[in-house]
């Protein structure tokens, strides 16, 4: 069954190009500064970026000496913008369904996914296209939005009974499909436990060096005070894996 | 400074030794058969038991052929009901705080903890003993109280603004104490993110093999239907580890 492709909704792409994050790249996101530290050096690296949407990524990639970057996504509206906006030729962007991927065994020295893998149904076969497309000692550093945050049914916080602002939790290990109204109706991300992403790499032969639940620091609320809630539920799950070398 | 030591205190202990797994020790935990799995084969191994407490898990490593076992426990009157109700002459108990523990390095091939981490206020050291007392291909297994149970403000479910079933999470990322009143006041645990306990293994150069956030199934379900409220938020954290070979 092919991954839901809501970026291809005029609507939808209207609302999320408007994000901070689109306007200012990379630099607008505000987990980018920890999910860098994750990644190893990209000079002369050959580079895949699962669900790449605008190519910021890989873009940054190219600017940082990759020897070659392969952006992939399933809205061809987005790769338009990204072959657009890129000069360099060592970034090739192509139109395809991560849930039925193919990539070239040992092709790839980094795999890099921002906030793709969360529309994907079947992770089991994506990751171990991912790990067989490393090259041994190779690197795969991805985030999610974390589960505690695509758990439940309401996702606005609220007051509990006692008077405290809280994340309405709920359904954390009930995993599977959850439809979400953000810029259109009728968003379909796939909800899985911490256990579940960590657990799905391991089996693939790779081992996690490192997780990150992603909150802000205390200099992120100072500069945008609207990230204060994500001292009670993590926004972001990030993950590095290393393809072993023997 | 020292672990805090509720267990010693007579009014706690008469509550605590009424729960279900204390009276019908590790088959009255419904965790224990997701726990088993991730054990290794007990015989002829050299067990630790972190934690010990009445020194269920010590007996049921031994009555499984462990070579030895050493449970270990702050507590000296759980002690006593340990060495009252163990025969075995393979099973050591010895009074020590988590906290400033020492072990032998290579002196184990099993580490084991049930639900006793999440007391302990130096992670890091504790940590780097285990990984230091393990053999060359020895395993850490462990469970803790799961980082969404312990980091609320509130330890009840209430009904979100809409209907729903919640639990009232804050704070996840904001580690350290949580003084709860659970048989007497003033417990003290200490709250750690999934990310720190993961990361906080790997630091010690183990390699993790599994996670676990711990559920009931159906059938734990229909056999305790108060077990329901774990499928909105998971009870445990487990997680086991292997010391590499090189």
């Amino acid at each position: 069954m092919a991954s839901h492709n809501i970026y291809d909704d005029p609507d939808f792409l209207a609302g999320y190009s408007s994000l901070k994050r689109q306007v200012h790249g990379l630099d607008g996101a505000p987990e980018w500064p920890v999910l860098r530290t994750l990644l190893p050096d990209m000079a002369g690296r050959r580079v895949v970026d699962l669900g790449c949407g605008f190519g910021w990524f890989s873009r940054w990639a190219t600017e940082h000496d990759a020897a070659s970057v392969l952006g992939i996504d399933i809205s061809t509206r987005m790769l338009e913008r990204a072959r657009a906006e890129t000069t360099a030729t060592s970034v090739e962007y192509r139109c395809l369904d991560l849930d039925v991927l193919d990539l070239d065994p040992r092709s790839a020295d980094v795999v890099f996914s921002s906030l793709a893998l969360h529309y994907v149904r079947d992770l089991d076969r994506l990751m171990s296209t991912v790990s067989a497309a490393l090259v041994l000692g190779g690197s795969l550093v991805f985030s999610v939005e974390h589960p505690i945050l695509s758990a439940p049914t309401s996702q606005e916080f609220e007051s509990s009974a006692q008077g405290d602002r809280i994340w309405p939790l709920n359904n954390y290990l009930v995993e599977g499909e959850r439809v979400r109204n953000w810029f259109v109706d009728g968003v379909v991300k796939q909800h899985r436990a911490v256990a579940t992403y960590v657990n799905t790499v391991l089996d693939t032969g790779l081992i996690v060096d490192r997780i990150v639940e992603w909150g802000p620091s205390a200099d992120d609320i100072e500069a945008r005070p609207e990230l204060a809630d994500g001292l009670h539920r993590p926004w972001f799950l990030m993950l590095r894996a290393t393809k072993p070398a023997t």
